[in-house]
């Protein structure tokens, strides 16, 4: 039984691709205890080991601060099925129709609340970020891919199959290229992964541009972020792409403006850490292709949260759960 | 108060542009005492006197059949203001902004529940159509305008001001044409009153086509209809409009099913009453660029309440309303 006088927390834990984090939450959102490892990918089983480390440290922090953990929300970077508990992360070796709940349920008593990273993204600058109390929000996030969390009236819009959001495939160019078949039209013109592939073709064909100084015998060094950098110092080429990128990146919002009709679209992600030389240009010209009155009403703001949004929002995920 | 021993009914109106339809519903769906009267457009008010006539009619034969009307649903060809009840309806006059709950409270104690034509339509096939039973479904309505009602986990997504669901203003091509401007790309490319104009575009070029013989001194009776009907008999200039048409609208079911994740997409308005030849191409290409798991799992369908659907819809509306 739980006792009252006891403070109640819910654990957050963010599973990325590259980095666990988690941390204590009280039910106002008050953040205490952040903790963060490196995932171990030798097998299926090491990052459910290392959350179940993670909760473990957590009970222990809750108890030293004479309170208790009611529930704890995983967020993962992929989908997670509903009814099964069962998870598909790509970044996660083996994390293909994975029993992630059941597995975790083994190793600890504290109840846990599984969502998708996007899921948590969307939550969580809802609870305590840039669109506090809002209950019409969409958080698109772009990086390496492109994906978005929506709410929609105040709850979550997962979809008959929990993949809604998959927004990467927005078709926004009838003249079909070849790669959006892996990846979907708008995260092959417009993802921070595509904006470097993009350059080193161009590099590749002899394009002339300042960016052939940094290649330094690995074409792999030209990146999202060189590209950027090269377009800040005015390098044409790395402009061309740039603008490309930001033409679908503003169709892209459009769509969901013109769709969702959303209060805020929160822009997150790596690829918006670049700043005004993306945003500025995103919110003038979505204008142009969404539906009037939408685009008058809708907010376009960057993630307040950053890379804590995910741990936010999966703390909300089991706040939600335990009423 | 009312008596239980009364059969309970609900109606359903369905303000079109052009006729205003009204029936009976029992709460399983059994329509009865269908009407249906060409909208007077003199002024704001007339369809108000139309609507409230109506629904007299209704509660007349509600009593003849030893029953009651616990509320009315009703749909408008626009844009429905929740909290203020006011409308917006382009193609009645006078419906711009304009406070329809209060004029109809006004006139009838009976609860009226208001709801755009959109809303209504995705209901009424949920509810007695192509999706009954599913819990995330998809409208999209292609007539002389484009829009979507849109369900998920079972709920109506109205969006921050009522507006969502205008898909009409997809941008699906970053080569921006002037005539986006008013309508949307997703619209100008493939909305019936588009396929019709671009057909009267080629033609005043002078572009060959059987089309030609159909012009009798008045361009206009170049429709999508027309159109159509070139197609299917051979002419080379209707097919490639009408190609060019399926395009645009296979991106657009795919954004729907790679944001929404529906179980379902239902094909309604006038332009899907050309069947197959519009809808066998739509099914097959949006497969080449939506979410290939959502692609797989979502099912396309043309409407199966036609030009009912808002009527069931709206009375659904109020079903839902009286609990």
């Amino acid at each position: 039984m739980r006792k009252e006088n006891k403070t109640a927390f819910c654990g957050g834990i963010d599973v990325g691709g590259t980095k666990i984090a988690g941390a204590l939450f009280t039910s106002q959102g008050r953040l205490t205890g952040r903790v963060r490892v490196p995932v171990d990918k030798g097998t299926a089983a090491q990052p459910v080991g290392q959350i179940a480390g993670i909760i473990r440290g957590l009970e222990e922090l809750a108890a030293r601060e004479g309170g208790e953990i009611r529930a704890i929300g995983v967020c993962v970077p992929g989908i997670v099925f509903e009814k099964t508990g069962k998870v598909w992360a790509p970044n996660i070796p083996g994390w293909d129709n994975y029993p992630l709940r059941g597995r975790l349920a083994a190793l600890t008593k504290t109840p846990v609340i599984l969502g998708s990273d996007r899921d948590a993204y969307v939550l969580g600058e809802q609870w305590r970020g840039a669109a506090r109390g809002l209950r019409d929000v969409v958080f698109l996030a772009v990086g390496t891919g492109i994906g978005a969390g929506i709410l929609s009236g105040g709850r979550l819009c997962r979809g008959s199959r929990d993949i809604a959001g998959a927004v990467g495939w927005f078709a926004l160019d009838p003249r079909f290229k070849t790669e959006y078949a892996a990846m979907g039209c708008f995260e092959a013109e417009a993802s921070g992964a595509s904006i470097g592939r993009q350059a080193r073709e161009f590099l590749r064909t002899g394009a002339p541009s300042s960016m052939k100084g940094l290649i330094r015998g690995r074409l792999e060094n030209i990146t999202a972020e060189a590209v950027i950098a090269a377009a800040r110092s005015g390098d044409r080429l790395a402009r061309f792409i740039l603008d490309s990128a930001v033409g679908y990146l503003a169709m892209g919002v459009a769509n969901i403006v013109s769709l969702m009709n959303p209060e805020m679209v929160v822009l997150g992600g790596g690829l918006f850490q670049a700043g005004d030389i993306l945003i500025r240009p995103v919110k003038r010209e979505f204008k142009r292709w969404a539906q009037p009155i939408a685009a008058r009403q809708v907010k376009i703001r960057l993630s307040a949260l950053g890379e804590n949004a995910g741990l936010y929002g999966a703390a909300r995920l089991a706040w939600d759960a335990v009423g």
